[in-house]
């Protein structure tokens, strides 16, 4: 450790008395007021001003994963509200926590399939070879195609035609949106049974097309659920359920162990 | 806890196989497309769509809040995905679990102080009266006015004047804002030091201007910080500043007990 | 911001290429092998050995607030374990989000109460009248007074005579305890129900009884949850109730709004 | 989701009303008194009492991970308390998040080694040659041997030979202990650089001793570290670092782009 310090640098923002500046653009003049809330997060992960269609489709993306009912993520966020209600940011905290491999993961599964397979494509790789090989190495390796099929969404997870839908009037619907079809396809005819494209799936194949950097596809399914959760636990202050649970929960769970009284 | 179970219930969403509903609307044909991502977190947090003045309004208090430079939020966010880089979740919780107090309890803060002050106003009160009462009643309470004041933007917060103006521009700039000002003055006057509105001044007033209940204006910082936070994983992810940050912090902090070597 | 950079400084912990000293004491050499886990906890805490009798009251109290069952805490801590079973240190934190004012807190209230109520005292006070003040305080506030009456355990919370009986067998069972015990005589007639001494009005007085900092009051439960959530996900690992949960709690939730399929 | 409701259960702990059992102990009778903290961690994790060999090693294991100086976890711990005084646990939680891969990943990484190289051993293999075939595994896929080099403690962890030190004085020193010593031969001269065993190796070794489940292990870290942070919230309630490190690092970072004032 006694070695020589180096300089740290960010380039996201800076502020002097009179002026405030992220991403090159002056906050009060040129992004308050010019920019939606989506084109700005936009700009704040990838330090440039997405196009209109580009903050369409992302706007979509978010919407999409702001809620998604009593997930386990919104019952931590509850159950954490209810013991520390003067720290609503801990029980968001606490909700974003669980957003790991098996709920989230699917969506940059999804876009890392998607990258990978057309990496090295011209435009020329026909789609449905591609699919093919890249549903028969998931088999192989005996693990799970992300971004297909869904245990409530049958046959159809009415989120994937209308996220495709809005990419095709944005004029972004390209070869990741092609591609993903044709992998909900294939899986369907290799594992023979309904394996639709579900709504991570969308989510990742969009996230290709307008150019998202993988790393920022998890930090997706973040930001939205923060406003999900944030809906959760005004819900909660107002109309409890973690209490009830609670006692509910911990009756049935020692109910076997329990001496009478 | 042998108490009957009482049921639960929660009005945010609920889904079927063809359908997903959040807030009375429909995801895929009512709000994808239809919506922006702050219309949509409106709708979230308070069950009714924004009016498009309200949209405005409340994009601008949460662009406002995402990016402060490097924060204790974003120095926390970064130092915990340094250590769990899989777990950029994680990181994005570390950074909000700051958020307290110290730094968005101000805007929570004037937002209370607003709303209280015109509980029972008709319109008529006298602002300059009720200003000179706020302001005395925290002087003798030896407690600090939330909303005036700023470290480093003086005399003038930038993002005051131009969060007001868009006030004005969508015709919501009302008594709660007259008031946010006339204590700004008054504070400057008995405090004898430039104390003008800063910018979690502007965001209580404005968000009592449209109505957003006093509990979600705690949660405008925290969703909003959270984009900020996804923002700085991602630059630490390719320029990385808190293995650095850690070696000088740990050598110089025990400088003074370490023995030498 | 453009002050003079302050020193900063640290007086845990350091180390060089062959030592690593804690609070003074050679890790290796003096600690290791020599100390228990509670003891040096204290040590950690307080830069401080503590006597025998501190150490296995202070083991007393941090064993006392490990494990309450399934709790909000433990539940929110095995739903974030579900969905990101790779960052198992990501579901302790989550579940250690809500110890706050609600369930911990009254430890830290009862520590409070007691210390304030003996501030002036030079062991001449008459307890009785100490405690009638100090109930009569709470009920004229409308408060809770901290550390007496529990849902469950009644007539009598099984682990406060133990703690007392412990504490006394090591000698350090003073005016605290004293206190602490007629305040549940006088908050049980005042009230006019059972409310006697529960688990954190004991841990309270045993924690002013050895001297512990009144901020290191909550830091006993947060330890100390830690080890039980780990428990608890170690067995969320192997026998999982979080998904079978989120189902129930989900369907639940929604059946009033819910359209039938 | 239409499935059955299965039934849940747990089986660490139940109360009633006069009585609380944890893990078949009856709390104050059978373990208040009578187990110390690291070994009725044990007992809460595992199930079963540990022998008194066992508790003492598990103890020295817990104890070597609690304090490792101003590490990125203690300062996202104390950056997170500067935000939200009144949310210790949110602080602690806040530095837990950071325990991932990077820094606590090794323990489990070394335990996992030991555990999978030994796995049809019946006391009869050559551990030499355990030991090269282990170290050529981790060169020919490129990764990095666990347990191995440290980037200060050279040419020796002192933490390492006073935990196998108390291993051998405690009689568990067996088959896990040597092989990890003779991959921290063979790595030193395969890299051809001093990687004698540091301590995580050493807790990898001792966890496999006493059969600590694997998937504990991180756990060992996340409990141990719990600890260890409450030291420095505690430090930093009284000795503050938090703010001066925001101001030097926000300017630094952004001394580049920063417009003169």
């Amino acid at each position: 450790m006694p070695r020589e310090p180096k300089p740290i640098r960010s380039d996201i923002a800076w502020s002097t008395t009179d002026r405030i500046t992220i991403r090159g653009l002056d906050l009060p003049g040129e992004i308050l007021g010019h920019l939606d809330l989506a084109e700005f997060s936009f700009l704040q992960l990838t330090g440039r001003r997405p196009t209109a269609a580009e903050g369409r489709i992302y706007t979509a993306l978010l919407i999409t994963l702001v809620e998604h009912g009593l997930t386990p993520s919104a019952i931590a966020a509850r159950m954490t509200y209810a013991g520390a209600p003067e720290a609503m940011q801990a029980a968001v905290a606490a909700g974003l926590c669980g957003l790991g491999s098996v709920f989230v993961g699917t969506t940059e599964g999804s876009a890392n399939m998607l990258a990978e397979a057309l990496a090295d494509d011209d435009g020329t790789a026909d789609l449905d070879d591609v699919a093919r090989r890249v549903v028969s190495g998931f088999k192989e390796r005996r693990a799970i195609v992300p971004g297909v099929g869904h245990p409530l969404h049958k046959p159809i997870d009415p989120r994937t035609p209308r996220l495709f839908e809005i990419a095709e009037a944005e004029g972004v619907a390209g070869r990741y949106v092609e591609l993903m079809k044709r992998i909900g396809v294939e899986a369907t005819r290799t594992y023979d049974r309904e394996l639709p494209v579900n709504a991570t799936g969308a989510i990742g194949a969009l996230s290709c097309e307008i150019d998202l950097p993988l790393k920022a596809v998890r930090g997706l399914g973040v930001m939205a659920r923060a406003i999900g959760l944030v809906g959760h636990i005004l819900e909660e202050s107002e109309q409890p359920m973690a209490l009830q649970l609670w006692q509910r929960i911990d009756r049935e769970a020692s109910a076997h162990i329990r001496t009478a009284t």
